[in-house]
This record gives C-alpha cells, structure tokens and sequence, in this order.
C-alpha cells in the first residue's frame, strides 16, 4: 500500500474544493456561518467538519476512504484489522468488553487499569476479578502485573472470558505482555490490552514493542496522546482469532456518535501518514534529545526520576523533588508558562512526544534549576505513599442497581460497598472500585489528596466543605 | 449572567498565550507537530486543542470555564441544568436512557427514534415497548406520535420507566411534546426526548418552541446539526425533578470520552454566545430568505414538497420530482456541487440553517430548474411506500445474547428474530428492531432500497454481492 496517501484528507479537500451549495449538517456550513472572535481560529478546520455525503464514506459502515484509511493504518501499526475511533480509546475500551462480556461473565482486570475499563465492565454487567499489583519500595510506583498472579486467578477463575490490562501505565511502566498472552491464550480466551499510552511503541528499536506484536488481541492506543492526531482521536487495533469482530463492530456503532467528527478522523488519517514517513526519524531526534536532557537533570541534585524494575516508556519522566512537593513544584512551573500532565503530593509526571522541541526542553532544565537552586524549601509536608491494594473479592456488576445508590458521608460508609470509584483524577486508576468495601486506610490517603489540592473522583463535596460518598443499600 | 462572555474559549486563548513549555497530552503539542501538507488547515485548531491542565477545568468534573459555560448555556436553552457533550447527541441518549432503566425494566419508546435510542435500550438490558406510527396517506411521511397510543401503552404496561421519542423527527415532523409529557408525567416517569435536529428551536416565534419547555424532562439537542458548533459537539438539557441528575452524570462519565476534544467543547461555548446574541437577527434572515425561496420552487411544477398535518421545522424541506428518483436527482445535484442531507428511492432532504446563504438558494433554484424544464425523464421506477410499522411485542434485550448471534442468507431469516437494527441509513430509524421477527415485506423494501443504490444497515453482503443477516438462534 502506498503509505504516502491520506485517503480521507484527500477526500475532504476534493470535496472542499468541488461544493458549491451545502444542505447538510453540521449548520455552521463548513464555517459560513459561526462566531465571529472565534472564526479565525476555527476556519480553516470548519471547512472540513463535514458529515457522511459524497464521497465521504461513513465511519460506521465503511466502503471507501476511511475503510481505505484503516487498511493503511493497520499496515503501519502491524494489526490484521484497525478501526478509527472518535469516542477516545474510552469506546474501544467498552466496545471491546461489551462484546467480550454478557451480565454475569466473570472478566480478570488489572488494577492498573484506568476507570473506563471498569466502566466497560459495570456496563456490560460483568463480574471483576481484580488483579493486584505491587508497590516498588524504592520509587513507590505501581509494577507490572505479575504473570504467576494471572495464571493463578485463570485456574481459579477457569471461565473468565478475557483479560484486560492497561501498558504502559500511565507512568511508562510496560507489562509483561508477551507471558500474559500466553497465559490467556492457553485458557482460550483473549488478551485485551488499553494501550492508551503506547501508540509510538515500535517504531523505534529504543521504544517497547507493540501489544499485538507481543500476542495481545486487541490494542486501543490513544493516537493522540503520544502521537500527532487531535485529542479524542484514537485507534483499535486487531489481532484475528479469538475476536469476535463482527461484535465489535456492532458494540462501536452502539457506542460511538451516529455523527462522528471529520477532522478528528482526519487527523487520525494523518498521523497513520506521518509514522510511516517521518515517525522513525523524528523519534531518533527526539529519544536523543531527551536522553540529554535526562543527562544534564542530574546536575540538579535535589531532583530524582522515579524508575521501577521494568522496561519503561523514554516519553515519560516522572520526578521527587527534595525541596518541593508535586503540587508546589507544579505550581511554580505553572508561573514560568510550564504545563505537566500530572502533579500529586509526591511527584510530577511529564510527558514528552515527538512534538517536544530543544527549546521547550532547555526551558524546562532552566526552570527547574532556578526553582532548586536556593536552597531547601521550607514546610515540605511528610509524604504518604498509597495503601497497597489487595486482590479483592470478584465484583458483581450485574448486581449494582441504580436504585441502590444512597449518598452518605464519608464518615458513615467506612465498611460499605462503595457506588462510585474513588480515585485520584488524573491517573484515574480507581483505589476503592465500585462494589468495593470503603477501606479507612484508603479515604485518608484520598483525603490527604483531596485536602492537598488534588483532585478526587468520587467524593462529592458539600457546601459546608464535607464530603459525601455513595454507597449501595446494604 | 453576561452572555457576552465565552468563558471556555476565553480560557484556551489565556492558556495559548501563557504556555511556553508543554509536557503534557495531546501529542502534537499544540501543533508543534504534524503531517506538514495538513498543517495550514489545522494549525489555528491545534493550538486550542489542549487538555485538562491549568485553568481549563474538566468536563467530568467541572468547577471552572466549563462549569460556567455550561450554566449560560443552560440559561439561553431556558434548562435547570445543562451538559455539554462532546459524544454526540448519542452519548446523552445514551446516558439518559442508562441512568432511567436497569435490566427487565420496560421503556416506551416510538419508532419514530433513531437507532441509537434503542441502542441506549439495548445497552441497559431494558425491555423495549415500541410505539408505532401513522403515515401521512399523501406524503409518506411518518406522522407524530399518538398520544392516545402512548396513552394506552401506558395503562397496559404501567411499570414502565420512561417515554422516549425522537422531536422533530429527521423530516422534520414535531410531536405533541405537551400532551406526551402530560401522560408521562400523569405515570410519574419522565419524557426523555432526542432533539437532536432541533437546537434551533425556541428562538424564533416563527420555530416550533423546544421540548423542554413544553414539559419535557430530559431534551439532548445535536448543537452542531442546525446551530454553528462542530460536529459531535451536543447539549443535554434537563428539566429537574422526575430526573436523577447525579446518576445521569455518572453514565455521562462512563460513556463519553475521559480525553474530551476543547475544540469541540469551545465550539458549544460559541454556538451558544452566538445564539445569545446575533441567532435571533440571523434566524429572522435566513427563515426569510428560505420562505422566499419555496415560493419560487413553486415555479418547478414537476417538484412538490411533502408535508404532513402536524408542526413542521421550516429549515428541513423534502422535495419529490416528477422526473427522476430521489436517487438519481441527488446524483445530478452533485454533479453541479450541491450536496444534501438524504435521499431515498423517492425523496430529497434538504437542510437549511443559519449559515444558508442566498447565492446557495439561488444556485440551488437554478440548477433544479435545469434538471426539470427539459422534459420528463424516462424509466422512473416505480415508488414504493414504507411498510406500514405494527407496534410489535415487548422485545426483552437482556434476553438478547451476544453467543445466540447467527449470520444467515436473508432468505432463511425470514420469520427469524433478528440480532440487529435493520434500515435505511440515513435516516437511520431501524424499520426492524433488534429482537423483532423479520418479516418479508420489510425485507423487500429494505432491498429495493439497497438495489436501487441506498444503504441499509444490517444487511451482510457476501463477497457473491448477496446479503447476509444475524439472527437470534431459536
């Protein structure tokens, strides 16, 4: 295939270029009519924000450019089917468990798993069975899920349907991909891995391997995260055989929006172009500039990068200041115009791709010597490592009922079944799951979050400051 | 509230010009990275397309720009609370119908609703009760709901938990909003009802007035399909008190995408400072212009337009020409460059808006003329009718297992219940419901369709260009 076509941009400029009266959705009319501040910065793309006529092929039954467009991308990306996907990888998450999972099945998650996956499982009625994962003692960062617990829980739990992980996770820390597909595939049942942030993954021998390529069945990678496509653009990616794909398919078009967002496609089109073009070259620049600047970070003693014993994702950096906690950290950085994707008591999280720019980089070096080189800050407030997970009980969510939901404060549901995720947002890995009993150990971690400035999901706040939590009706 | 402000697009702009070292999602940093050819057109857009950092709060959790974008917009839609969505009207139909019904329960719903209603039913495991309709013995064209049908429906099935229903239907028929919410409400449940093509409404006193305001509870309206916001980007409005907001919230979370597109969400942000401000000027000049227009078309002897005896939304217009099939006046359209919503064997969809320009009316006017003053075209095929839609039996979809699919050759399903939506797409209103028995002459319909060049969703095609469809084993 010729990698040097985009198939469905191309489509959308000839149609730009080709109309000449619009009785069509979307009503700005590829930008004839729309706010006037706004219309510089939106024209250009308002042009192509069109919808399924002419030649534009349709997301949800493709036939020409976008079934063209994911041909070629699953090329690129070494999968025997690829599907686009508007929705963020969220809607190939549920898709693919929805379709994996009927009420009652029982299904083994990770709990390193973002909240999607649990909302896939909570709406497709499955039983969880929590997989734990250990804490490493030096960094306190999450490690990969360990193969022998997998193994142990498929010979306890013999008819799960699947299992899901997420890797990396969402601090760079790759599973062992290759052993847990092996372990599924001997029960029969498929590997489902949320590669949300691993899209450049194999392009470049310095970067992991691919999920499908180490046996996994189906990968939904964030193409926007770590690769050039806009935010909510992502891809599934499939391994034939132990998917149904027909199923899949049904529970996207369910799943998706029946009015699906050109552009984003487009630039999912784009990406695809750009990873079989210029991809390898650019991430060679950009490994080697990071790798520099990782070097020239040392000479600031005060900081740590957090490493754990695995084969970890070069686009991730996450940092221990001595003098500084993460939320202060970030908020000095925020003053210099520095934006991270992630900052909690302890630590910061930054995220690096193949738009990051030397300049940026030596910004961000300066910015950081100056915030550390006067000296120790005072009132570092004593850190609080998260509590250790345990494995937990399966979770039947086929027996969660909305009407079983009752908002209590935090004070009285210590002991019940919790009717939310708790968690800290982001990461967004839920420490107490739906279904879950409220641990004490837990909400004082979350409190000790909630009270530092970061932000909880799950916790609804009352006007006096309180918080509240639901709970199902025992 | 000063609904001159846009606080979300104000936000992203502040941000752009503070933000000088990005270490955080999406990938193209902004723009700092992309396919070079596609550049110019998205580089205004990417600069905006950001994510949940700084000061630009979080859609699933909202305190900040979009908590406050959100209330305006509630304000000038005249709700009690107002969601922005950025999945589509299908996500908030969804949502709506998730937090309403559990597994068994039953929901009204018309048939007039677009598949993604049922897939909501589907989704939740609910038994779905259908509500049929007439059609008008002139045009054709669906008429609205009885509220005596959903009246009776209601006393026989007095358990259920909601009335959905799809206003204005995609030909732009509005129902009988007031005397439905009155019998709904009378039954203590809600009225959820798919407004998708109806966000212009309530603006103008020449335009139907909105859902809500006639005494729905819950109106979810496609923003971008009349009024000037991107595509994908909707409204959930809602009505308190028969409504569990919370819980709406909490399926809203589990459906949409955790990385939600600021370019969409923006763009809700402007529609509806837009409407606020200049909608009213530009709703009195366009809805001009168009009745100017079908004044005109008067002239075309050989087209007449369709209507029924119910409100009707003056920017939808269905045309039927003596001359050609809808099929084929659509394709002499596109010839000359003009695109439209729909066509069938038999009609045309025309959709106007506030960005429809006279010289697109002109042209459109003189190229229908063109196609029309030489003559009657040869070889029309035969029209032929919908069938007629009986209200059906309760279809229980959490019988409707994913293991009990079976794809067979539409010869052996008839009389077989089917495992998905069977129609014509667009409009995408399922003529069998998944779970409904498939019955010949709706079959036939559906392949006259499919031969004279529409598309139908759920049928198969073989690689021997026959059509395959599932079905539930027996």
């Amino acid at each position: 295939m010729d990698q040097l076509n985009a198939p469905l941009w191309e489509a959308l400029q000839q149609h730009r270029s080709h109309s000449k009266g619009n009785f069509h959705v979307p009503g700005h009319k590829a930008g004839q009519v729309f706010d006037h501040a706004a219309y510089p910065c939106f024209s250009e793309l308002l042009s192509l924000d069109l919808t399924e006529i002419g030649q534009l092929d349709d997301l949800h039954a493709p036939t020409g450019v976008i079934y063209e467009a994911q041909q070629l991308a699953a090329e690129v990306f070494a999968a025997d089917q690829t599907r686009f996907l508007v929705g963020g990888t969220t809607s190939g998450i549920l898709a693919s468990i929805l379709s994996t999972c009927q009420p009652g099945d029982k299904i083994l998650v990770s709990r390193h798993c973002h909240q999607s996956v649990f909302h896939g499982c909570w709406l497709a009625g499955a039983t969880v069975i929590p997989v734990a994962y250990g804490l490493d003692p030096q960094s306190g960062l999450e490690l990969p899920t360990s193969p022998e617990v997998v193994k142990y829980l498929l010979e306890l739990y013999s008819d799960a349907k699947a299992v899901v992980l997420t890797s990396p996770t969402y601090f760079g820390v790759v599973q062992y991909i290759e052993q847990l597909a092996e372990i599924a595939h001997c029960h029969g049942i498929p590997l489902i891995v949320d590669e949300a942030h691993g899209a450049h993954f194999g392009f470049h021998h310095e970067l992991p391997s691919r999920a499908l390529a180490q046996g996994a069945d189906i990968a939904i990678q964030s193409t926007h995260k770590l690769l050039p496509a806009m935010t909510m653009s992502s891809m599934l990616h499939i391994k034939e055989g132990l998917v149904d794909v027909a199923n899949v398919d049904r529970y996207l078009k369910a799943i998706q929006s029946s009015s699906p967002s050109y552009p984003l496609m487009a630039s999912l089109d784009l990406a695809r172009r750009y990873m079989a073009t210029e991809g390898k070259a650019q991430l060679a620049k950009t490994l080697e500039q990071i790798a520099v600047f990782r070097q020239r970070l040392q000479s600031i003693s005060a900081l740590r990068e957090l490493h754990v014993k695995a084969e970890m994702d070069p686009y991730k950096m996450t940092l221990v200041s001595e003098y500084y906690t993460g939320y202060e950290l970030a908020e000095r950085l925020e003053e210099a115009g520095i934006y991270i994707e992630l900052a909690d008591v302890e630590k910061l999280l930054f995220v690096f791709s193949l738009g990051t720019t030397q300049t940026e980089l030596d910004y961000l070096w300066t910015t950081l010597y100056q915030c550390h080189k006067s000296g120790r800050a005072q009132n570092k407030p004593k850190l609080m490592r998260p509590p250790e997970l345990r494995a937990g009980e399966p979770l039947p969510y086929a027996e969660c009922r909305n009407d079983q939901r009752l908002l209590v404060p935090l004070s009285q549901a210590i002991g019940q079944r919790s009717a939310d995720h708790l968690m800290a947002y982001p990461p967004g890995m839920p420490l107490i799951l739906m279904g879950e009993t409220i641990q004490q150990e837990i909400v004082d971690y979350l409190l000790l979050l909630a009270h530092s400035g970061g932000s909880v999901r799950g916790f609804v706040q009352q006007d006096d400051g309180s918080y509240h939590v639901y709970i199902f009706k025992s």
